[in-house]
């Protein structure tokens, strides 16, 4: 019985229902030479390779041609609200947390170096985060006039501000949102990272992109 | 030397640093009746078991206390467009999927059972999902004018029209919101489940309650 080389795969790489032993291939066990059958396998060995290299590209340009924007996760979605002690309460309990989260501010402009619209701005905003198992909730009150928070609030009032995603290398994320018809309304620093945001008016959403400076 | 309950326990409960052999108890060994012994000890293990129960309620009582609304998760974000197919291939472009997802439309109304604003209703919607790692954000072009999707749509423009959490008992989540200052606007079924819109004017969202007929 002459083994195929299906049959030599499974032997040389384990699989199940494997001869316990290499099958014979027609003619390799009656060479003259040890070398000759030597070379053959390796030859075999090559083959196979470019077998398994081919399937492994073609699942790669199947299943992960195109990276994922922000790693394919929303991380947060940001509220802005009129009275942040108010609203964390009310979302608290709504949400069933027993602590209301504290509530930070943003830095002031020498250290945050926010740009509204183009323009340095001395808004800042209270900010509390509720954690939830998959993503972060974000309320903002706006502290100051200038400002995609204070504007947002003004003209939509309260409710949603923009959704988050985390990125890695600021300006080529936000080229690449302008390419798409986004437009850069804010930027700015805090401890840890920077974010933008981003508006895509054709899409009727604030993108906000965040990179951290930690590893 | 005599051992406290600390070591006895130790030792009981086979902890990190026990004696290798129980401690002796302050006069047990040279009590005169073995009962008495036995007596004792039985009285000990009551009281450990007393402690232990005490610090188990206290950590269940201190961290799961409020069991978190929709399982701490938010599994979708609802947007409302004006045209489905050319907001998908946008938020394709953005987000990085080779595919366009399939665009499927809502039951009708003998199927859905659709009610807006307690009356039944023969709007629908066109849907299309985007399946992140994290959550799922749907499009929703409205089909009809009589529901939430078509009055959001008009009022606000296209954007942000829902957050999403899968619960558990449609009514009692319902009536949970009603009791938090929501309002049902909508409601209806699908294949595998239900909805239910309940607007929540003080926070300024609405939010969907899922539930699944499916185990």
């Amino acid at each position: 019985m002459h083994g195929t080389i299906v049959d030599w795969a499974k032997w040389r790489f384990g699989l199940k229902g494997s001869p316990s032993r290499p099958p014979r291939r027609g003619g390799v066990r009656n060479s003259n030479s040890k070398i000759e059958v030597l070379k053959k396998k390796a030859n075999k060995m090559k083959k196979l390779q470019v077998v398994f290299i081919a399937i492994f590209m073609v699942t790669v340009l199947t299943t992960g041609a195109q990276e994922k924007f922000g790693k394919g996760q929303i991380t947060q979605i940001g509220l802005v609200v009129n009275d942040i002690d108010e609203a964390s309460k009310k979302w608290a309990a709504i949400l069933g947390f027993d602590k209301v989260p504290e509530v930070i501010i943003t830095d002031e402009y020498e250290k945050a170096n926010t740009q509204f619209e183009g323009k340095p701005t001395e808004a800042r905003a209270k900010l509390a985060f509720f954690r939830l198992e998959n993503l972060t909730i974000e309320l903002i009150e706006p502290v100051g006039k200038k400002s995609t928070w204070y504007k947002h609030l003004k003209k939509h009032g309260e409710g949603f501000h923009h959704i988050a995603f985390g990125v890695e290398g600021m300006e080529q994320n936000i080229a690449y949102l302008e390419n798409k018809g986004g437009k850069l309304v804010q930027k700015g620093d805090f401890t840890g990272g920077s974010y933008s945001y981003v508006d895509m008016p054709n899409l009727g959403v604030i993108i906000e992109l965040l990179t951290s400076t930690q590893k």
